[in-house]
């Protein structure tokens, strides 16, 4: 586990006074283990721009992405030997984002150096802690996710960027009634069944549980494309969510042959991680990687999920960027709720009261 | 004729108390009959956003361009027996703005609707009425355009899109002096006659007319590729303007071989309809028809008569975008006035004082 | 030389009351002669957009863009005889920006006119004065560049427009230490070199020059794809700043073969004219011209010098549009300087005393 110390720059003591538009003091997700490779990686978090390497000893580090010099982003520089070296002019920062080099001059002054910010590498995932004035350090470890790790299951994932509010992600994922009139062509299946399906909401501070069970339904295109599916199904989705992510269990059964209650069930399963940080106050990142497990040739029904699942998801962000451009243009009008909206409604006091 | 009840969203109430940008209590042209086919066709006009489809007895309707549940646009959904359903969760309007069906659901709460538009199909053109809170509903019937249903003329059209105010195409058409430089290539002809031809300009508090006529000059090319003149022409451009439309009536007889001032004049007709309607106060919908009197192969003729119009406006298009974006860098400076600008003053005086 | 009187409108007094943003009362480049050809050219200086031809006699005339009838840009009409004619409706201004024919009509109200600026075509350069209400007129000619003009050189050039402030490209061209990290594959050499050589820097109330030379260093790309050295190389860089221009001349001998401080040593030469001109605050344009000493093959080494040139120029303009979009992402946050930082500096101090 890495936990640089986080240094806030001047600027950054202002911006901590003033109310971050995001819940803070948690992780969230910034990348996967995969994406860092041969050069430095920038993305911005929560308003941050960041760098994002791996240092000597192979930890992922986090820099403010800014050089102290002349402001180039270190992403549009290179990686020595576990440091950053500017594009510019050279300067090298290390891991604690302090400046080691400056080539053609001695003395480096200590105000050299950029802010660095806690990370930690788990199960694939790269997490960054944002924190407020109180806990600039992280508070406890950063999720785990086991799927990635267990041997259990074959899976692969991707960023998607959204030019929408992440909380708007938030309510498609909770709320998988749309699946019958977004998702017709890959894991939708019969709208009226999803939409008359009984639906448990479970809540409690931080956290929003939805279980919902659909019995003898005819299998969608994914599911028919990957599992040698008899006739109809019994379906079963568990979708968890938490400030920063959600994760979302779903899968089906042949017809009547055994319970789609029980934890231990068989058939085919999908199991979506799904992370969620803003970029900015209207844009964030979708950081998702589906899991499925080995069927027969389970290399290529893995490819065959994944196909499936990247046009499900393309299908959601065509959907979202139209409904957040579409509230633009009518500005701050009444929205009627109906019975779907319960988990959404939810997940959004939740980090209403965090805020 | 459909003339559905406007029922303006509190939102809409509060708009009403503002002054608006464009003349109300009027007809504006919001499309053609043939652009409604299988799917809902969206568009904005006088900054509202606006979904056009035809309901079960074929009449068009014209509703808020937002579902009431979570602000999609409804024309990325479905057409389903003459309603409109979300593509997001499959709300069901009708074509008075109704919410009709949610799925899932069995009570619809009274203020799941949206806005209906009054609208009236006439002459294969649709027209929607924007009226104030004296008049949400239309005085009159739309204007009646029998060139399109006379069965005299073959015509054609489309719709550009201007990134520029709708007055600039008033100005542009009822100025036809710019033909000798605009378009040279097309409809233009010697310049010098253009300008120098005696111009006759008649205007009441709604309408403008201009009548020119060039005597002996030689046919354009556009002319020169639909009609078999033998050699000089004599030529007619008459000009009708209304606030919310122009009526162009264009032709030419050989030279001297009969009065052009008599309307029921021989020789090559091209009668265009031109609706501009504004989309918001920085652009807006340019919807033109263009008829020629049926000669030899009527059909070979109207097409390059249609495609010879699409190169002229193209002109139009590229003169009054450019002209705009210098405005616009320049900002408020004065304009000096030349003889051509006669008729455009007079409408924008109509227009002032409508507003 | 064409002095021609400006003739500044209601609307650019009232700006002349504010406070410029960039120094005025001097000479700034505004194109080439080269680029003078059949049709007008428009280009945007210090906020004033302007369009350029050649009058009868062959002098260059700058007026404002727009004409004074309905704001159309000049430079979207075309030349006659000496004069431009507008591409809406016709009007036709001589060099000194009064409006001498209006089609169709007789009388020319006075106040049809643009203004005129001054402009001086000296050595392929073209030179536009701006100065403020005290000097309208040039106190002075423009700047001589014989290096144009006195056959010992063989060049060419380009203009670059930069989505950056002009000073940013001060900055870069003062401070040639980036060289070994931007520009490894063109003009590099080694970064260690390049970052401890000794810098002279010399400075005045208006202009800035630096001195640097670096012995016994391996030729860089350029050199050794220009000029047949033996080994290694003596190099010299001497940059003299002005506020609208620099002048580089660097080059190389073959080590230790001749002083490289006297101004007579042989070698390969490149002498770089580069007229930075500010567009608006926020952009610029960037006028090059890259000369060489006619060695072997001339017109070849000429060529390969230009397209290694262009490399290194689009190797800039990467760094500093990157530099300044992150600029504006972080906001107003302090920079460290580093040794670098001198030339630079005292550039940006003498263009502070000046505003």
């Amino acid at each position: 586990m890495t936990v640089s110390v986080f240094t806030p720059t001047s600027s950054d003591k202002t911006e901590g006074s003033k109310k971050s538009s995001f819940p803070l003091n948690r992780w969230y997700v910034a990348g996967y283990s995969w994406e860092l490779k041969g050069l430095p990686l920038g993305r911005t978090l929560l308003n941050h721009a960041i760098v994002f390497f791996r240092s000597a000893t192979g930890e992922v580090a986090a820099l403010e992405d800014r050089c102290c010099h002349r402001a180039l982003p270190l992403s549009n520089g290179t990686l020595e030997n576990g440091a950053v070296r500017c594009g510019y002019h050279g300067l090298l920062f290390n891991e604690a984002g302090k400046c080691i080099e400056i080539p053609g001059q001695d003395k480096i002054p200590t105000r050299a150096k950029v802010a660095a910010y806690p990370v930690e590498e788990r199960d694939q995932i790269i997490w960054i802690w944002f924190g407020d004035a109180e806990h600039p350090a992280p508070t406890g470890p950063a999720p785990a996710y086991d799927i990635h790790s267990s041997g259990k299951y074959l899976y692969d994932g991707s960023v998607y960027h959204y030019n929408a509010p992440y909380q708007m992600i938030h309510d498609n994922l909770l709320d998988l009634s749309h699946l019958g009139y977004v998702h017709l062509k890959t894991i939708g299946g019969n709208a009226k069944i999803h939409m008359n399906a009984e639906t448990k909401v479970e809540s409690d501070d931080s956290s929003v549980r939805v279980v919902r069970y659909m019995y003898d339904s005819e299998p969608p295109a994914t599911y028919t494309a990957a599992y040698p599916f008899k006739g109809n199904i019994d379906r079963w989705q568990e979708i968890e969510f938490h400030v920063s992510h959600l994760l979302i269990w779903t899968g089906a059964v042949d017809v009547g042959t055994e319970s789609v209650t029980d934890p231990d069930r068989g058939g085919f399963h999908m199991r979506g991680f799904h992370g969620i940080t803003p970029e900015t106050e209207t844009s964030c990142h979708y950081f998702w990687t589906m899991a499925t497990n080995p069927v027969h040739e389970p290399e290529a029904t893995k490819e065959k999920v994944i196909e499936q699942t990247m046009l499900t998801f393309d299908e959601d962000k065509a959907i979202i960027e139209a409904q957040y451009a579409n509230m633009q243009k009518f500005g701050d009008r009444p929205m009627v709720d109906i019975h779907v909206d319960v988990a959404p409604n939810r997940a959004r006091r939740i980090i209403e009261q965090l805020l």
